[in-house]
């Protein structure tokens, strides 16, 4: 499955480091002090062109390369690498003025005008071939400049056009459907469209699903894919291109990897990355932003083949600006972010975007460099950041250990119970993988969020959170992780349905009632102000069950309610000693981690002080161990080596200062 | 006005029992263990065919009865009766393919793409004429054969096309204009349309009220009846096929008959329906679930001639689907919801659906047989039930007995109040209703929740509540029963426009002022956070008036806030004895409770322990009285007679144990 | 700038009073009765025709003069005085039916059908054509009547058509473009629309910011000013034709003066306008609505020349109806409203409406006769309220003395700062102004609400609060103020963006930041739930930001959180004594006041007992002195002179009843 992206060289010396560079948006005086201080900070990969089109392509046909050709220039005389853009994401105003029909028309029939991004339809064929030809232009001109170390497809693709519900895509869809099904008797039995009397007589007759009222979930799984693998076709066709012209560079798109479903389906794009990349914001709202960033990372990584470094392309100094109420970030905040995301497998380290916009919709949106400029906390940061990571140039190229434990991530799974209509319907995909998630982080065991096709040896815990979808090979799979030695953990809405997203009868969750020995009848989802209590004293909200525990032992009972007595967590045990545990209830996050710490005993992970997150990255001959302390307390902790960012020689005891991050290199034992 | 529906025999021998069924979604092997589930449970009555259109008319014309002679032939062999359904529901694929303009169109022009239920034009010329070709053909063809035992036109009118805005629908509404006000004039009058200068020229300038601003509230009611009218015809014209080929049988449709206004206006469509049906649903926010169930029995009945008994055609064995959070019912609670409908006067009850769907939008509803099968709490409680209905065969015809107490409900009261822009613009249409029902049900007074036209001899006790349209006729209707030795109560909204929804000038309520002896000059809506004290200690939230209680007594008057010492709730005696008591505040439902026991004192209802809802149906020659615990503690109750769930001879005191349902059958005295 | 209202006397002798008066609503036995009711009120003045032109021109160039010559006539003869407006707010049903381009179209591209008010397109030239016929006719028959005595252009322009994004709309929006910016060149450089690739490369393919997506801030506050221009050129169309068939009335249209930025640009309309006028209507939520009274009117004020008085067109006797929950007034609530306008300025008193609608939208909104007629409470206080207008008929002509402080106001800001991404998007422009406002206002300092461009001569301080945009040339005069001598006072989120809507360079508030001598290098929002404390014991919500106060004094630090110790007040003194205080900090409205006492010492303004409002109003020879008891304690206030409501003489002290207002007559000194 995996295709290219282990041949590949890494496109810097070193980790690389730099931000989206949009120069078009200053005047010549500014580029110049542009360079100076990327200089400053350290910069050596900048990615360019983004937003670019309508400033190359200026009519039809008719292109203005002056001024790219100077800021390439200016780039190379300054040494710094280019990850060159296509700059797909945003057609020129001439080409959308030509061809409205090109614009995204969402599930109610209202036409997403010009004026954000990515306002395409991704099955427009008039978009197609003129992306197409602004590609391969760009391509002949700049793909043999030596500068340019690799190639950036279009920008966060599926971020503003997901899905496009106009006749063009209806028409794909269709033909999609024809490729899959290839009859309608296939395409009714798999949707069981003879509910409410769907039955579809002609391909012809199918529609996305537009409108607002509940619609088949089996057709809105299918649309979800079929959406996912136009803008798929979209990239594939760009890489073409860009392969053909420039063989030897790297070809990439930046994904939005966080512990929610994705846009489109990263899992599956994955292999068709030269180099993986990422874009990761962190949001106000969440309490522990920086396991948000660790879980990140855990996928980042296992989407790689054999754990390889990927690239963080975006992410911000400080506050965003799309959310309610945007936190600037606190002191060091971003620096620790940056190392976290190297230690988690990251070898580059990039931001949105070099210098603070003062126009347009992000113009309050962090940057390199601040609208306050250069003397600021925020550039001192960039500095800083800058000097750490040429510090840790020795790391390029190492792996992170392999981890223990593998939480499972399915988009196809997020997608189809967010959609439809559910037993409870204000419930997150991702707020359980985290919960899971953060309860080992916390003790520094490490964790790989892994798909559930991926190879499971190597790990000694499998944990299934809202794997809704999941098919019966990979179900059996994952049984046989359970009964030849591993813990698997699964928890409420996992295994429910086929990948048709058609439910498994005869007692929930239908694709691992048997290795899990139990099985519930019915679910018995709570009201928003509603708790539940165990008898180990364990509590939760949202969701029960009503659990049969034929062949599995009882963890915890509930105690009270309608379900009092019967059993919320089971565990049966095989002869292997492998365990297949339940996990029924909606367990607050520290109950999770109160089961957490009794079915996943810590081997020798250390039990550091404070908030000190750890992660090793190993090469052949080398270790290196982040100590990342996310707490305002100094801490020490055992170690001996050499301190990289301080460079100095540890002997059994290394101090990492409250707010900091430490890295100890040593050779391999 | 009636109709038809007194002359028919019930449908079943003894009371019937089943669900929707809905063989098309599952293989033949399914359909042999129905019918021995169905037998195992007791089944007599299944509703077929209600989503069946498309896979029994596969093209424009062409039909395909093979597997439903089938389906029909297996019911008839397993002696299970056919309530038919006209599948008209849900029109075909191909239908909705060919004429696109037959979907319902929203208010803001969005159309209402396929892929739910109900979605097409009442007022679509194309839809009537192939929606009464498919019922004319399945009369034909299935009208004769024995099991048959009723129709089902359609399914739930209204739920999803209550309300069509397109072009046709425009012209459709202005000759059901021409037809009631003949002359523009009349129109404007009626309409106030003076106001914002909107006076009409030309009939053709009329359109159904379009957008969100406000708009006309003459306007929008008048446009609320025409939408009810719409989908009566096409019940009508149903109907009158069905009449024709099958002159014996039966016609109804299911209503959907709770506290809140309808989705078209069951009361005035009533006449027309040779047995009653409902479907009914607990929602999971209600604390009090069983009241609703008795609220809505209690207006069933009511809608019916002489009390006569009505159906259930649908409920749920436990949770639903389309709510947030969706409850599971508790243990024996649908047991207990079923029998209460049969004690408000239901001689049938049936599920959505008999087997719940593996995919289709409602996979997550529940149904008589689980997802997790047979051996389930829910599959024992449905067997539980037949058996009971079995027990209770004898009941079978008898009526409610008289209740003492009337609440008034009118659809167009409901939907005047709740558009349009209000003093207070946060309540419902039924909450008031609900808790007036409740302080009476509480104490097992019965009530019959009636029509404004109807006769109210018989009543000691008028509840106008919300009544907020009342013409005229009904006004005087309402006050004659006051002064002729009722006791009637009156609550805010009450009586405050005409038919036209015009304000009735010269105080509030307008309509009521001069029976209540007092009459409010301006309406306080308090703010969410604020509340009201009475010097009685009752207390309320929502709404307060300035009340002139000019010839009537005070029995409550405001402490405290901006009304200080005026009057809140009064009463006016007449030389009859009768009373007019307006309750011009939103009493809290504990304060309406309260008073409630003062106004309307019991007469020999029995004061049963714990939570006992008590009723008694009556043949001419037997008693049976239904004693329904909702509470979890065994009680026991005076009564002598046979217990016909435990055939048990009963002697001066009946145990009913927690949860339970016990009845009482005895000679009438 | 100023064009024409200083040079009109007053319409009426002595104070206005009345109503909007829409007899079309009724029958003529109703007039009579309106003409009684009126003249015991004293009612002067209403307004006429507001939503006549669908009863005026019956049909298309056809005319119905008849009912208004008669109600015309009926008014002349009972005395009082006509403000005759053009219909143009409401265009008749055979026009919108003849012409629907003409209706206006939302972001989304959906129509706004017929049925509320104003839903015409402000480009659309049909409309333009229609509108300005029916005010020719209108002018030509009523224009030279004696009792008619102003014009009343359309209703509240912009209310229902603040912005049309149709194509005619697009069209004259790239017009507007055209004459603003001449090149594209420019427009692309103000707009940095080489953000996301937008650079435009014809006038033709700029569209309105259609669609939910974020926009570039710089064309959306060009689309807001290009809104507001579009309904001037209809105001300055239909007074173009009135002046000339009419030219010595005086030609205005009634404004919606508040806190918060306005429907479209007033101050920059008020030029345009014979008298100003205003609608003023306090909302349930409001805590302090008498304060927002207070902030209306002196915002009105100030935007006429030498605040002359201007006329208050509406405002309710009690309840509206477009709230959530519409609060009744309290108790003399709404003549202690009235007559605080007057204090503020106002020279005349209107309501919507004279008699409350049975029919239509607004039935429920209050007015002078309500629905329960004349023996109420609200038409005793419209008596009440008319003789108190008489009393102060000397009044009339008086202007408002000086104030000392003034706050600067302009639409430009508050629509920048309340469309488009920000930091915190969760705040309103008003709040901080009126807290300022309350600051001053409760300690009986008077203010005016002033625009950037005015004359600052006269002041002592000067508030720039959320003053987001402003340009150069009036950042150079604010700073001059406080350079000068003054005390200037600067708020979060003003001087942040240029015209263009682009931020200024160096750190936040560039506009300000050399005057203050500090500047913030970056903005930290708190979350909803987050608060801070600074040194001096002040709090605060929602904003903070990492100041540096390089030259200038720190009045207040952070204590605790990020900011920990970082200035949040800062102060900078000038040779001159002038001050440039800077409050960083999102205070709450208690802790202003704290800092407005320190940075805005009282001036010998009274210390009055409980709730008391003064002010003064000067003729040349007499003070008028207003107190406003808002409490209902009686107190009594210093004071010598003749008392006007009870025609009293008083000397030294003067008694203020709870809730009533007093007004002492005296010699100018």
């Amino acid at each position: 499955m995996t295709w290219s992206h282990v041949d590949n060289k890494w496109p810097t010396d070193g980790l690389s480091f730099g931000a989206d560079y949009n120069p078009e948006q200053w005047d010549r005086s500014v580029w110049r002090e542009d360079m100076k201080l990327m200089l400053e900070a350290g910069v050596n990969l900048v990615s360019l062109g983004i937003f670019s089109w309508g400033l190359l392509e200026v009519a039809d046909g008719e292109y203005d390369w002056t001024w790219f050709d100077e800021i390439v220039d200016l780039l190379e005389e300054n040494g710094i690498a280019i990850d060159l853009a296509t700059p797909t994401a945003a057609p020129p105003g001439w080409l959308l003025h030509a061809h409205p029909e090109m614009l995204v028309v969402d599930h109610d029939g209202v036409k997403h005008w010009p004026g954000a991004r990515l306002g395409w339809c991704p099955s427009s064929p008039v978009f197609r071939e003129h992306s197409l030809r602004i590609v391969r232009a760009l391509a002949d001109r700049y793909g043999a400049r030596d500068h340019v170390v690799m190639w950036h497809v279009s920008n966060e693709l599926g971020g503003g056009n997901g899905h496009c519900y106009c006749d063009v895509s209806a028409a794909a869809f269709r033909r999609w459907l024809r490729d899959k099904y290839t009859s309608l008797d296939a395409l009714n039995a798999a949707w069981n469209s003879a509910f409410w009397g769907h039955t579809y007589r002609d391909f012809e007759h199918v529609l996305p699903p537009r409108g607002n009222d509940s619609k088949n979930p089996s057709l809105v799984l299918d649309f979800d894919r079929f959406s996912s693998d136009e803008l798929l076709q979209q990239y594939l066709a760009e890489r073409t291109v860009l392969k053909e012209i420039a063989p030897g560079l790297p070809v990439t798109t930046n994904f939005m990897v966080g512990a929610e479903q994705d846009a489109v389906d990263y899992p599956r794009w994955s292999p068709y990355m030269d180099i993986l990349a990422n874009d990761h914001y962190t949001r106000s709202s969440d309490p522990l932003p920086q396991q948000d960033v660790a879980f990140s990372g855990d996928r980042m990584r296992a989407l790689t083949t054999d754990r390889r470094p990927w690239m963080l392309l975006e992410h911000s100094t400080s506050a965003v600006n799309w959310q309610p109420r945007n936190r600037a970030k606190r002191a060091g905040e971003a620096v620790r972010n940056s190392l976290s995301h190297v230690a988690h497998g990251a070898d580059g380290i990039l931001f949105f975007q070099w210098r603070a916009s003062r126009g347009g919709a992000e113009q309050f949106h962090s940057a390199m460099v601040p609208h306050a400029g250069r003397d600021t906390v925020v550039f001192a940061a960039v500095k800083e950041l800058g000097a750490h990571l040429r510090a840790l140039a020795p790391v390029q190229g190492s792996r992170v250990r392999q981890a223990r434990a593998a939480i499972l991530f399915d988009d196809e799974a997020g997608w189809a119970v967010q959609k439809g209509v559910k037993p409870n319907n204000e419930l997150s995909y991702g707020r359980p993988l985290r919960d899971w998630h953060r309860a080992l982080w916390e003790r520094n065991i490490g964790v790989d969020v892994v798909s559930p096709w991926d190879d499971f040896s190597g790990y000694d815990t499998l944990i299934a959170a809202n794997l809704f979808v999941v098919s019966d090979q990979n179900a059996a799979r994952i049984a046989h992780f359970a009964e030849s030695g591993g813990t698997l953990i699964v928890t409420p809405n996992s295994g429910i349905v086929d990948t048709d997203n058609q439910v498994r009868l005869g007692g929930y969750p239908g694709a691992f009632r048997e290795v899990l020995g139990a099985w519930s009848e019915e679910i018995h989802p709570l009201q928003v102000d509603e708790r539940f209590t165990l008898d180990t004293g364990w509590t939760g909200t949202d969701w029960t069950e009503h659990v049969h525990a034929d062949s599995a032992d009882v963890l915890a009972r509930y105690v009270g309610g309608s379900l009092d007595g019967a059993p919320a967590v089971t565990s049966r045990t095989f002869p292997s000693g492998g365990r297949a545990i339940y996990v029924s209830a909606g367990l607050d996050s520290g109950s999770v981690a109160a089961l957490a710490r009794s079915v996943v005993p810590s081997i020798g992970e250390p039990d550091l002080p404070g908030d000190v997150e750890m992660l090793v990255r190993e090469s052949d001959t080398e270790a290196f161990t982040f100590f990342i302390n996310h707490g305002s307390a100094d801490v020490s902790v055992p170690g001996t080596g050499v301190e990289m960012l301080t460079d100095t020689d540890i002997v059994d005891f290394l101090d990492v200062p409250g707010g900091t991050v430490r890295v100890l290199r040593r050779p391999r034992t």
